[in-house]
């Protein structure tokens, strides 16, 4: 069963090495964890639903304290503390599984009567906020798309696939794969969120590189409004105007409901490997990246851990012996100290991974890149989608872990990823309370166009001894750095859209116009704001 | 000097070969032209301008006749017939060229004062009427953003090129190529048309499987409108909300004026060269194409015309004892009657384009391609851009031709291109006064995706023995082909924007609800709709 206060499936776990602790004692400190509420103790603060009867609805809709609970929150840091701590502040007042669009259709249209709020639900992972009821005197709904997990036409020729909005990552793949397609799209929430939350929120997968972010993915979509069903058409490509589907994605809820999604789908390849080259240093690793990139080598994904990154990764993968061996190896051959790792990913044809392979190791050799093969890429492919779960293991030891993330072009990459890395590092200390804490900072570059990158640091730092004061280094720390981000030249978030943690920042980048197109269009669709309030917008 | 009454340099012509002039006589007959208007003569009905004195602005407004007639008309057949006959009807109150985006300001707050429309000029390429004056009692102001012509910045590591939006291909390119870099972004109308037409009509070149679509190709922009300055950041991706950028392109002049452009540029290629295939039937010539998009092989242009255009093309060849030892070869290797002919373009570095080709050779084998080298690709990429000139040719010898282009899912090309050719092949017949009269209609499909491809028929039909006549026999076959296109999944147009000619078949393909949402943007930035009224939205 799904954790109800934390990341995934409660069976599965995992454990951090023992040198992975000691590395970051000696880093950070050691920790002691906080207390946590229980699941019991949370359902009893539940109040009674606020939503009033309708016989049209009332078997969609479940009001009871427990799903009200699981419900509540997503996967933010502060959505963590308020889970730990048991102080969810509010639940929504019911949640629907609707199991079509005509539900929705009636969903919408008693939420309309009855002046009720409605949150769309995908796979609840938000880590911006976006699943969250705000306190207020209106009930609010929770629509979760769950039910509405089908593949429900494929297309082999267009090779084009429409699935219920609320199928979840592996329902995609394994529905698909049953007839030897893919769509490639692997964030690493890949577990839980839904075709539709990506689309909504403008999700991008780790091999981007070859199947595109959901944007090229996403090819038409229904969409349940409070103005009636707008059906966007599945066209390859068009110069009719304005881009319908571009409008829906990034959307977040404002706009209405995504009920079902046509996306570009692919024949599996032939062949797909993961390796792995270490470069002596960040600038010679980069360099290599962006030549790769511009060069349109085919690879289907590309990662760069700058030098603390590639250290803390290697002493947490446990290993001790093996990691050590092969450092010296590789400190013969000149990436020792201060080394960076990439792990690159062909897909393909026989043909193409091959030819791409070549092309990708002359590149990175001439940038001094020590090419190591496919035993570390297995691993990471193998892993991909538990690192989620080391979040568990490091909160049990008393360490909050979170990240934030931006794209900029090339030329600002290194700039950007100093300052936010150094607001991360710092800012704590600028705090009386925190003085003499400090945060363990890494980053990785792990989406590429030709114009930049993505850039996405981590960092860890001690739970305080009250969930108030935690909450309260968090917030210095993520909105610090994240108004940084807007006022140089980075997007408030490459991969994990705007929510409401996002929202105050994002009138810096968009603009005052910028923000009066996207405000404009959201009550065309929604003029009194009942569809997921103060998400994307404040 | 351009040629004010049709396309491109007045000093440059195409001849039809006499074998091409017997083609078509056999196929439709023989006809005649029309006579046509003088220059003179148009100048001489053009009233007096309405447009106030105002201290501000007279300086960047032309008044005179001349210029007045030359900012009237696009290049639709429409236009032409009105060129030709010298009934224009309409023409501008004036022509403004600023060299600034201050400049552009000055004029809309001139034109907001004074209640003047305002129509944004780019290259005047549109085949849709975009930029043509209507009547009213409002006066026109149409704004030539030709003098906005420069690079005005290059940062080479993110490849990322500024333009003034009134840059025309050849100085985009000529520009860039002086430091190594290409846009890589070849319309058929690169001569003439400009960055910023490319932006507001979604513009895609002939090497849009390696460049992309101005899509993906359009990075951020500045844009004068009514509400102030919009400035779009440059960020290489983001899921930062709806996407600006996406507004912009398409919006057709009626959101803003672009004044700057950045656009991603590439180095420019090792290699680059042209190939040509011939396939024994259309069915296998389609599949090919299909099986090499959606592998990935990394073509930079494909085009496959079908068995009339191929044959077509060859008649029009010139050189026919050459064309007649070719067509024997081809025969004895099994692509005779009914083959179709496909040209694949390579760009990139060395072992990327040999790596392709060997890729693509293979395909197109399987497909019983006969691949005949690149002599045949030379002449393609040689005469790209001189095709708009064959269309003063054929007018010379009575014939009109027009295109008709769409895009759709792979699934429906098939049944979607019969419909097309077979509603322009017998058009004419079911109208009285032209019920003796054929189109000679042909067909390529010229840009490709894993979904679909776009579909691009010309048709070429007798000028009747009045402009009027004329007129109506165009009306028809444009009207009752377009209402076909977007009745059966297709888009109303792939590359050429809407415009007004295609406006009344926008809402058929967006629907109520799109259509909802691209005049709310419109009227958010354009209460009054001054700017470039009637286009994209009737």
């Amino acid at each position: 069963m799904r954790r109800w206060n934390g990341w995934g499936d409660e069976q599965f776990s995992l454990e951090l090495p023992a040198q992975g602790q000691g590395f970051l004692s000696e880093r950070i400190g050691a920790s002691q964890p906080l207390s946590e509420a229980t699941l019991e103790s949370v359902c009893a603060k539940v109040p009674d639903s606020r939503l009033p009867a309708d016989a049209t609805v009332d078997a969609l809709i479940d009001t009871t304290p427990d799903t009200r609970v699981r419900y509540s929150r997503g996967q933010s840091l502060d959505d963590w503390l308020a889970m730990r701590s048991g102080e969810f502040k509010v639940f929504p007042d019911g949640v629907a599984r609707p199991e079509s669009s005509l539900d929705v259709q009636k969903l919408l249209q008693y939420a309309q009567a009855n002046k009720i709020d409605v949150i769309p639900y995908g796979g609840g992972t938000s880590v911006a906020g976006h699943i969250n009821p705000l306190a207020g005197d209106k009930p609010v709904l929770t629509v979760d798309m769950g039910r509405m997990n089908r593949l429900m036409d494929l297309d082999r020729e267009s090779q084009i696939a429409t699935f219920g909005a609320g199928t979840p990552g592996p329902l995609v793949e394994s529905q698909l794969r049953a007839h030897g397609y893919t769509l490639g799209h692997f964030p690493q929430s890949f577990e839980l969120s839904t075709v539709g939350g990506w689309v909504a929120t403008r999700s991008s997968g780790q091999q981007s590189l070859r199947y595109g972010r959901i944007e090229q993915l996403f090819a038409g979509a229904r969409v349940e409004t409070l103005k009636g069903t707008l059906d966007i058409p599945s066209i390859p490509a068009s110069s009719a105007g304005p881009d319908i589907r571009e409008m829906i994605l990034g959307s977040e809820g404002r706009v209405g409901l995504i009920t079902e999604v046509k996306v570009r789908v692919s024949r599996l390849a032939e062949q797909e490997s993961f390796h792995v080259v270490f470069f002596p240093d960040w600038d010679k690793a980069r360099t290599a990246c962006r030549k790769l990139v511009q060069n349109r080598t085919q690879l289907s994904m590309l990662r760069l851990s700058n030098a603390i990154e590639t250290e803390t990764q290697l002493a947490l993968a446990g290993h001790p012996h093996l990691i050590g061996v092969m450092e010296k190896v590789l400190s013969l051959r000149g990436a020792a100290e201060g080394k960076c790792m990439m792990t690159f990913g062909l897909t393909g044809s026989k043909h193409q991974c091959a030819s791409a392979k070549q092309e990708a190791k002359r590149i990175c050799s001439e940038y001094k890149g020590v090419y190591t093969g496919t035993r570390l890429g297995k691993k990471w492919s193998e892993k991909r989608f538990t690192m989620p779960y080391l979040r568990e293991a490091l909160w049990q030891l008393g360490y909050a872990v979170d990240t934030l993330e931006t794209a900029t072009d090339w030329e600002n990459v290194d700039s950007l990823l100093g300052l936010m890395e150094n607001s991360l590092r710092t800012s704590l200390q600028s705090r009386e309370e925190s003085k003499n804490e400090r945060a363990h900072v890494f980053t990785h570059l792990s989406h590429f166009y030709g114009q930049g990158c993505s850039i996405y640091t981590t960092y860890v730092f001690r739970v305080a001894d009250s969930y108030d004061e935690t909450l309260a280094r968090w917030k210095h720390l993520k909105n610090t750095t994240s108004e940084l981000i807007v006022r140089n030249r980075g997007t408030i978030s490459h991969q994990h859209g705007v929510g409401k943690d996002h929202a105050p920042f994002l009138p810096i980048e968009k603009g005052e116009l910028g923000m009066l197109a996207i405000r404009s269009l959201c009550t065309t669709f929604d003029p009194e704001g009942m569809l997921n309030p103060k998400t994307l917008i404040e």
